[in-house]
């Protein structure tokens, strides 16, 4: 099985779970329809295997772990949501499909961002209450995810990230400051998330969350690499839309073979953090790394 | 002291740690003023204050919770922040000054919305992480806030009310519904999250979580009434806002006194949930249950 494969297995099991997790919810119709418009629109469900493998590989129970993994999907799609919105980034596609303020409208595309926000933490909350898994290691899962999907994190990335857009002068460290909020935080909480449930020593933990924080920023370079070097099709979104609405990118700023030497770097460190690691969910870490600078979407 | 006197008491306190609680966050400055413009705007904290109360009244240490309290007001703050949005009631003004779209722009406000629903459930873990409350409280009072605002609580009573708009023939029962949603489940658990948080017996979370119900309701009714009564100076907001944007409410489908019987009922149904308690914040919750239907603003 190639990594692509495995990934697209581990995706599909992510994925079964997403579908019926809201439908005892009593959610109005058309709210769940936008909500699993854009939650069941595929995508590599990269941070919940992230989670998943982390706790596979540091002892946890994987199957206990499901619900609050795919709480970071909930809370992945959501940013997608809004990200999309016309004050946002006004973007009408989205994995090929219109997006979802253009399936549905703006009222509906945003309280469905918010809905599948809160929705997240309700599935951290089962984790445990229905789940079985430690209420004190789930209490300090959700301080770090909140922490890192909020204001100080995710939020505040796409905020500054607005604020970049049209200037031309953001130099490399503010660029890399900003992807570390908008896209780093939910890897790194992804990865440690997975180790602090399956209740691993510090040191792992520790190991799990500079992992997650090297392949958040190699993830967000190669993403600005196929935003220049991909097409529509393959991308789901319009190549170049970086470039049409003026934003600084990793290749702007120093150029595509650079670029990916410093994705190429990211990864080596994150290949460190879990170099002492065995078994298969280790070798399948290696191979899903390689895969995020090796990936054409 | 007044019943408002002691409640502004008690709002004061609550003010005093939502000033302080943003700010070793590291959030970009223009989103932390947004968030802050909104969140520090006044407001009576009556969901907050039920919290405390609730926790106080049934055993808790009232300091302990203050974190899980001032989570609701992230929570309803963020409501408002996007229930203002130019795509929902689109409305200039809230509490008297611009509302924060017209204040800064629609991504700010988007945004400081997100942020503060996630920042929320920073504080609930907080609550047992730095302020010491049992993990699996916190944790069950995290599940059940966190459904109530979701999709299925607030969020889904947003879309509803959205749906609703125009319509001239909602009937009563499905215009109570929307409003348990929109407006009742934050009040209900914001009552039950107290007793829960003080680690109460089943019948006291009960009683709890069905006085917060039923002055829910009382509440949505006496904002509807005062709506049509009120003057714009003293609501902080358009008065007659609801009847120009062509919205069902309580006025509109049985008259002034019929609504204010129906408060009057609820509010009787709520003191009958908290008759068998004593002391001061029985007192308290006694007066402020008769205050919010005799309530001006």
């Amino acid at each position: 099985m190639t990594i692509k494969e495995e990934l697209a297995q581990r995706a599909s099991a992510v994925e079964n779970f997403l579908e019926q997790c809201l439908h005892d919810r009593h959610i109005p119709n058309r709210l769940l329809a936008a909500m699993e418009y854009s939650l069941l629109a595929g995508g590599k469900r990269l941070r919940p295997v992230l989670t998943l493998s982390f706790a596979g590989m540091l002892g946890g129970d994987e199957a206990k772990v499901m619900p609050f993994a795919a709480s970071l999907e909930c809370i992945h799609t959501y940013s997608l949501i809004h990200d999309d919105l016309p004050a946002m980034d006004d973007d009408d596609l989205r994995r090929g499909r219109p997006s979802n303020h253009k399936q549905f409208d703006e009222a509906t595309a945003i309280l469905a961002g918010d809905g599948l926000l809160t929705e997240a933490f309700v599935l951290m909350a089962e984790s445990s209450l229905k789940g079985g898994l430690p209420a004190d290691r789930v209490l300090r899962a959700v301080s770090v995810l909140a922490a890192a999907a909020g204001a100080g994190g995710m939020v505040g990335g796409q905020a500054v990230d607005m604020e970049f857009t049209g200037r031309t002068d953001v130099p490399l460290d503010e660029l890399l400051a900003m992807n570390a909020m908008k896209t780093g935080a939910l890897f790194t909480e992804a990865c440690e998330c997975g180790a602090v449930l399956a209740g691993a020593p510090e040191a792992d933990v520790d190991n799990a969350r500079e992992f997650g924080r090297s392949v958040g920023v190699a993830f967000q370079i190669m993403d600005d690499v196929l935003d220049v070097v991909g097409d529509t099709k393959t991308l789901g979104k319009p190549a170049g839309s970086d470039e049409a609405m003026g934003k600084t990118t990793y290749p702007s700023l120093v150029g595509l073979e650079q670029s990916k030497e410093l994705a190429d770097a990211c990864i080596q460190e994150a290949l460190d953090r879990i170099s002492t690691y065995n078994g298969r969910e280790k070798e399948f870490l290696v191979g899903l790394s390689r895969y995020i600078v090796d990936r054409v979407c």
